[in-house]
């Protein structure tokens, strides 16, 4: 007698739906919060249709932050290292005869921004570098389930229920075949938006034994793309807004052999009359090449016809653009095809906050930018230790709120550069002053310039919020999405006062991320970029500009602050949980401006900016100073981060790493205020 | 009917015995010689009769040589990332009441000597990553065979032949027990000079069937440590010759709690009278503790009592040592003590040049100058190479010679050294001028600074060989143990002649590594490291610093080089055996001096220095330029070679990176009989 199989039900406390960069990057954001007490370990699952990874093709830029973040969670390393560099940007445009010359040539970032540059790496190997750091940091216990597909979700009072099926291994393979002509090529037009849903949408035709399961989640991310599953499950308002233009694209990653000069250079390439293309330089040889098909228009529909773009008619359009230089090659690793559009979600999140769109879910636009992995992976990092703090019950849930405030402006600016960007791009280069349908080249550079600041990631301004304590209309610094509901706990804080603030530490603004100059460890001297130590592990950190420590007035300054932040009612114990390292919920971080050699860490400084352990003993790691190494220069930290080298300053930082709070050694009420709006204790 | 089970024998080209740091490092290097063709692969194993890797204890300073060596074979980041790096020394020396006090800080690593510093890392994880290079360069091919025992050797026309056993799990585990006081502690004193060769020698009782093989190895490199199996099986005239001291030192690695300043500091301290201690921070919060121990003196045989040593009495010493500070500790890691001596071998090569010692086996000495490893590592790196690229047929044999001629020369410098140092750091500090029977502070000092440079391992001067071409006694300059067997190809040059190829590059001596500074990569501007080029992959390089190319007559200069270099009966393609690749044996390099921005790869270099292939197209990784980047300043490559910045030079580099050869790009010939001195063609 076989018995009725009843359906597995279990918990748990946050569901990610899709592991693509987003939902990675979501998944190794909570790995790494181990450091943060809770009263049970946080549970975390992530979920994918696919049976495998991605494995070429796909996006494949990584901007400045986006490595900056690598490093915070200690991979950016391994990127570098395989990546390729790209370092100068040339941009070809006709000259008056119409054939392309070189006419400008600029650093592919700009100068001075990020302690790293952007690079160039397929999609596939970021991945793996995920994946690899989400075994380390959750020792196992966070492993990608593939070949799983959300069925049902329904939102409740505690938990969001979430039907899920295992498909077959047939299923679960992504109809990614080999369809090329020179050689069997990946063809990546399957998920390109010139194609319908079929694929998303295909029939489940097999109901299997123990196939299907709940999930209880208290929350739910869903990382699961342009097309995204929950994005369509949490109803029509979420859909994505925007439109469409007559521009088509071809992308080919192919290893070139030709004489155009700058083929290993990042290129912008206007011709006269045969559209435009991108180069983008890439590892093993290989170069990927965007390029405009002006043959290829949009049908009544508004949709092109997919059936006529080939390898051939994009590589065709490709060789003509680049007269008279010659491209030829012998292997093509993938190629796709996509009309230029953008399109944003009204929201980002359910207004239960318990279920949260990112990434491609939520935007999507045109890839040539760059942009698109990397803006999805930053939403998800500013979602996950946010949602992973308020699950381990260390912060309030209204921080939340912030999710959608800080990235949904963040994807309208993208898409707003993007339909810029692509427009300036798509369009046939002026032939002079008078040609007003032509695009200008002057005005193409000028964009180009100012898109990579935008680029880099890191012009990223949060508007204030329980977590960033600046002046002005959260509404309008932050989230213009009109969304009804008002973000809780905004700090008040008029312009003036403001100002007064952020003038101790000009270059540090209040909602942006702290930028990174190098400082010495006091104990042993060794240079550190200070960003090295603002690990994503979900701590805020508390960094003390104690200035100069060997001025008398100014000790007695700093020995007054430590005396509140080692009080019992000060926010640093009270955020501590019984039992707990003094530095587990917010870690203390000194930087002193005094002559290393004539300062001693156990002599000069407080014990709480080193506490003992008494299996460890005193705490090496967290004074340091801005003073001359012996092999990398000086970091100039405090002039740098525009601090007075006599009085110093405090400021706090998120565990993203921006700022949240600038204030004097005295201001430790509003400091404490600032931590009773976010933590729980 | 069970019958008699036949031996097991089996060839190999090269058998590595012992798989610690110099036996890892022959492997690894063996396993990189991929790009240089051979009639068949070369065949290699290791095998170590351990069951297991290092975990804890053993060497563990990792010196600049060290580093650029790992960086030639790819993992340089990871020890670099985990390690603790040193910074400063800190010299305390009794002051006049008797009491100790910091008298000098000095940089760890001489400033501006290496793109790297010294670092300090746990023998067993630098065990690891060499195991997981040579997984990754050797496809699985080279795997360490565990609980394998060398039994017999035999050295024949063709073949020497070993037979080993293998040895049941019982027999393979090392004797380290867990004998500490605190914690149960790992104790290294089983492996310490002060005990006797049980171990090694303990007797083999279980014969198993098919437990014994034979191995016939064109080559045998026996990295087997200071009792080393393979030495005693050359014969006594390979015994290592030495003396001992008096001084017998303990060794801890243990987490400190101390209030003493600069325990995160390498520190030499000299107390009053209570010995000596050197202080070595390490990684994990540990710091490993060199502590003289005066009250253990050895008895008439000249060996200390192994049972009076204990980590009590160890630690004792230091408590003494460090007075007025306190210092305790929770957690031992490891513990063991040695008795300071000097020893090394006549010889590290038998004649036939079929077995070679490298290591330990060959050298030993105190450890407290973290040289051993590096030392050893170096051997092997210098040793494997040529061995490998004669088995394969593409070097001719002589080169085997210069092994120990340059290698036997360092291992002795090394003796001296630690010989002078270790009696100026164990002898009590002098009172005063007139106290001639103490250790003069400034003396002491002194040896330190100049053994700073030494310890770098980066003033190693190879001799005249085959292998380099300079003027002076072979004999003299390089193998100083007065072996009876002249160098086989040595280069005549008179010191005149010499000195005026020398004044081309004086920033690149002869004999000596290539040291890096950073030039551009033509084609798409980066940054590199020049040291980053030259891959530790078995090929010889030509580093044609080609001036400034875009001077009419330079360039006909450099025109005339490529075709001599493109000629059928140049060197070049001679030593590139037909249907290999034109860089698999000798890879050219260009550095060039004008300005980046004037000059195309494609239109201003010949087609020799970027050579072209069907499936790839144009190969953009070999010109150079000495420009300024945008994010990495200026490397000044030419400057700092000392090469006209006009007329340039050529350089021949051996695949361990060090100078072979120097001239002018009209000194064809010379280049080419440089080579037909080393290769087979």
């Amino acid at each position: 007698m076989v018995s009725q199989p009843t359906i597995l039900e279990t918990n748990v406390d946050i569901l990610i739906i899709g592991a693509g960069p987003a939902g990675l990057m979501a998944a190794a954001s909570l790995a790494h919060l181990t450091p943060v007490p809770s009263a049970s370990p946080l549970s975390v699952r992530i979920i994918d249709k696919r049976s495998t990874k991605i494995f070429s093709g796909q996006a494949d830029g990584l901007q400045c932050r986006s490595l900056e973040i690598f490093d915070s969670l200690g991979f950016a390393d391994r990127a570098w290292k395989e990546a390729n560099h790209m370092i100068e940007i040339c941009m070809w445009n006709p000259d008056d005869s119409g054939m392309i010359q070189r006419s400008d040539r600029i650093p592919d970032t700009i100068v001075g921004l990020s302690r790293f540059q952007q690079i160039v790496l397929h999609q596939g190997r970021i991945e793996r570098f995920f994946l690899d750091n989400i075994q380390k940091y959750s020792g196992g216990a966070i492993e990608v389930e593939r070949g799983i597909m959300p069925i049902s979700l329904e939102i409740g009072e505690e938990y969001v229920k979430v039907k899920v099926r295992k498909l077959t291994e047939e299923e679960a393979a992504p109809p990614q075949v080999r369809t090329g002509s020179k050689s069997n090529v990946t063809d990546g037009i399957f998920r390109s938006n010139l194609v319908g849903d079929d694929y998303e949408n295909k029939k489940i035709t097999r109901e299997r034994n123990g196939g299907v399961e709940t999930i209880n989640a208290r929350f739910v991310i869903g990382c699961d793309g342009a097309r995204s599953w929950t994005r369509r499950a949490l109803g029509p308002e979420f859909e994505l807004q925007g439109e469409a233009t007559d521009f088509i694209w071809g992308v080919m990653d192919i290893i070139p052999i030709t004489d155009f000069p700058d083929i290993r250079m990042r290129c912008a390439i206007h011709s006269a009359n045969d559209g435009s293309l991108m180069v983008i330089p890439r590892e093993n040889h290989m170069v990927r090449l965007y390029i405009q098909l002006k043959e290829v228009t949009p049908d009544a529909s508004g949709r092109a016809d997919r059936t006529k773009i080939t390898p051939e008619l994009i590589f065709g359009a490709a060789q003509k653009i680049l007269k008279p230089y010659k491209i030829d090659y012998e292997y093509c690793d993938w190629w796709t095809a996509y009309q230029i559009g953008q399109r944003i979600s009204p929201s980002f999140s359910h207004p239960s906050n318990k279920v949260f769109l990112a990434g491609d879910a939520v935007h999507t636009h045109s890839p040539k930018a760059g942009q698109g992995m990397n803006v999805s992976m930053q939403d998800s990092f500013n979602l996950a230790w946010k949602v992973g703090l308020v699950a381990k019950g260390v912060c309030h849930p209204r921080i939340l709120d912030t999710y959608q405030s800080e990235r949904r402006r963040v994807a309208q600016d993208l898409i707003e550069f993007d339909h810029k960007f692509s427009r300036l791009f798509s369009g046939r280069p002026a032939k002079d002053v008078m040609d007003a349908e032509g695009v200008s080249m002057a005005e193409f550079k000028d964009a180009f310039l100012k898109g990579n600041l935008f680029a880099s990631g890191l012009s990223v301004d949060y508007g204030p919020s329980c977590l960033v304590v600046k002046n002005g209309d959260p509404g309008e610094l932050g989230d213009r999405s009109n969304r009804s509901r008002e973000l809780e706990g905004v700090h008040k804080i008029t312009e003036e006062a403001f100002n007064a603030k952020q003038s101790l530490a000009k270059g540090l603004p209040v909602g942006m991320r702290v930028n990174s100059f190098k400082v010495l460890s006091q104990s042993c001297a060794r240079p550190w970029h200070f960003q090295e130590r603002l690990k994503a592990d979900g701590r805020f950190r508390v960094v003390l500009f104690a200035g100069n420590i060997l001025n008398r007035n100014q000790k007695l300054r700093v020995q007054a602050f430590c005396d509140r932040l080692s009080s019992p009612v000060g926010f640093l114990r009270r955020a501590t949980p019984e039992g707990a390292r003094i530095d587990s919920v917010i870690e203390v971080l000194t930087i002193h401006s005094a002559k290393r050699t004539e300062t001693e860490l156990l002599r000069d400084f407080s014990d709480i900016l080193h506490p003992f352990d008494p299996r460890t003993g005193w705490d090496y790691n967290k004074v340091f100073v801005d003073d001359e190494s012996y092999h990398e220069g000086f970091g100039d930290a405090y002039s740098n981060y525009g601090v007075d080298k006599e009085r110093g300053c405090v400021v706090a930082v998120r565990p993203d790493q921006y700022v949240g709070w600038i204030g004097e050694l005295e201001d430790f009420e509003q400091l404490q205020e600032y931590f009773e709006g976010i933590l729980v204790w």
